[in-house]
């Protein structure tokens, strides 16, 4: 595959295997210490909702910015699998009937869908649960300290002041909660709420680099400019291919956003405003990472590849 | 309150009322470093799903089990309070219709009740998260070791090979997956299922003070040893409660078990059978605890709460 492709495509595809050989691994039919079993069909549901799919954007963001400080690259997998955890138990959930209804998630039957939704909601517990043991063991960092730094980032950016935390304000945008119809939110809500539902485990993965490395407070911070950078660039690339996408490419239903009468990026700037702010975004990503000169050229090409995606 | 009562019965107290308090402040509306917001309703929500009720007797055990290493109490308290939140989650994601579908919780309606079903879903995941947090805050303990391994242990006792593990076992005991009505299951698969649902995060309760305290291989084996018998004791009185119990003292609705046609220790024993079990598994959690002598005196008294239990 692209063996004509750029250094980025090659390097993401890279981490997408090795993040798939490692998931399978990790979620394998023998009890850790401290387990009883795993139940074969819980097992089955969480493998199927978290192999077999996805480009691993956020691992790969863990990868390279942990390639940085010359962190060895199975630690950063590690780190990268217990993100993509958190990451897929919120698209099971998010899936659910009492949440978006969704049926297809990656061209395929969501886990409800193709499980049912007890099963559903137990496997994103279980997901959840699993990101937080996988973090916690030596093989993700040698030091204790750098392990608990990296549960706290976690637990902080998926938490009631981050990912769940947005997804409750998503609802709430929708005019759930309320009646009256969807909140008309202005570009500071939406940036907020996009920060906290999507922009927070975006912004973790560019920053758990440099907890593995031991970055200084400056390297941290030049992190942190970039991830909230990618963050924003990622959601409203999202936001237009919802208006611009086409369902078979994208993998999931389109046109939700307009449906559920939400405001977005793209509503409040217009198709050519949403895609003026990115190019600013890719800017300031790039110019985030200027210390880092050459060697972080490839987080540079991530930030462009989020900016133009397709699907 | 008890003004006349048995020691363990106002230790039983303390600790309840601190948990309050802890789980209080903690719940507090000031986001915590990393955290962009604490939204209002679904902060409301966490608070709803795990305030102002409960005997807190998982805190309980911790704390009594970290007051044999003289452990400060308020590192007991937070990994207590830690532990509480996977508790409350549970019970949160457990009530749910598609789960147990139960309307009643403590005698008060249960979230997706009270609430709704979307918000229900991310207050569990929000108090599942939250738990981890906890854990990996200095105040829990200064050592990072030692946190790490609560972590490790906690996520061990509530994931796939421990709580949600059980929980997928428990409703395929109800013939939910297959078809063709209840399992068949005898006592060796109702332990197993017993001993992951409710059993682990009992045990990781006793254990945890052995974690706090740096205790030696014996006396975590000891501790061990105990916080099986109680966790096997507290599902027997549970099932007992479940046949012979007044819903309006039990808080929840009973007589569940038989409805669902679903094996319990006590459908395999008998009523009579299973309180001579529970007997049994009393002088168990005694005699593990005989290495400790008289400081472990609280300890016995909480097994004897467990089996003896009427709500």
């Amino acid at each position: 595959m692209h063996a004509n492709a750029n250094p980025f495509l090659v390097r993401l595809d890279a981490t997408a295997k090795d993040m798939e050989e490692l998931l399978d691994r990790l979620m394998g039919p023998t009890p850790e210490d401290g387990e009883m079993e795993r139940p074969a069909r819980l097992l089955g549901a969480m493998r199927y909702a978290s192999l077999g799919g996805g480009k691993r954007f956020r691992p790969f963001l863990v990868a390279e910015s942990a390639a940085l400080f010359d962190v060895p690259r199975q630690q950063a997998l590690m780190a990268g699998a217990a993100l993509e955890c958190v990451h897929c138990y919120s698209l099971v959930h998010d899936d659910l009937p009492a949440m978006d209804n969704d049926a297809l998630r990656r061209g395929q039957p969501t886990v409800h869908k193709a499980y049912d939704e007890a099963t559903a909601i137990l496997v994103g517990d279980g997901l959840l649960t699993f990101a937080f043991d996988i973090l916690s063991r030596p093989q993700t960092h040698p030091d204790a300290a750098v392990r608990i730094e990296l549960v706290t980032a976690l637990a902080r950016a998926s938490g009631i002041g981050g990912m769940v935390g947005g997804q409750l304000l998503d609802l709430a945008a929708e005019g759930r909660f309320m009646g009256g119809g969807p909140q008309q939110h202005g570009e500071r809500e939406v940036l907020k709420l996009q920060a906290m539902k999507t922009g927070a485990l975006l912004l973790f993965a560019c920053t758990a680099g440099g907890i593995l490395g031991s970055a200084t407070p400056q390297q941290r911070e030049a992190l942190s400019r970039y991830g909230l950078a990618v963050g924003k660039a990622f959601q409203i690339a999202d936001d237009l291919l919802d208006v611009e996408g086409d369902a078979a490419l994208v993998g999931k239903n389109t046109g939700k956003d307009a449906a559920a009468g939400k405001a977005t990026m793209v509503s409040l700037l217009g198709g050519a405003g949403a895609k003026a702010r990115l190019r600013q975004l890719v800017a300031e990503a790039e110019e985030a990472l200027a210390p880092f000169g050459s060697a972080a050229a490839i987080l540079v090409e991530g930030a462009r590849f989020v900016a133009n995606r397709h699907a």
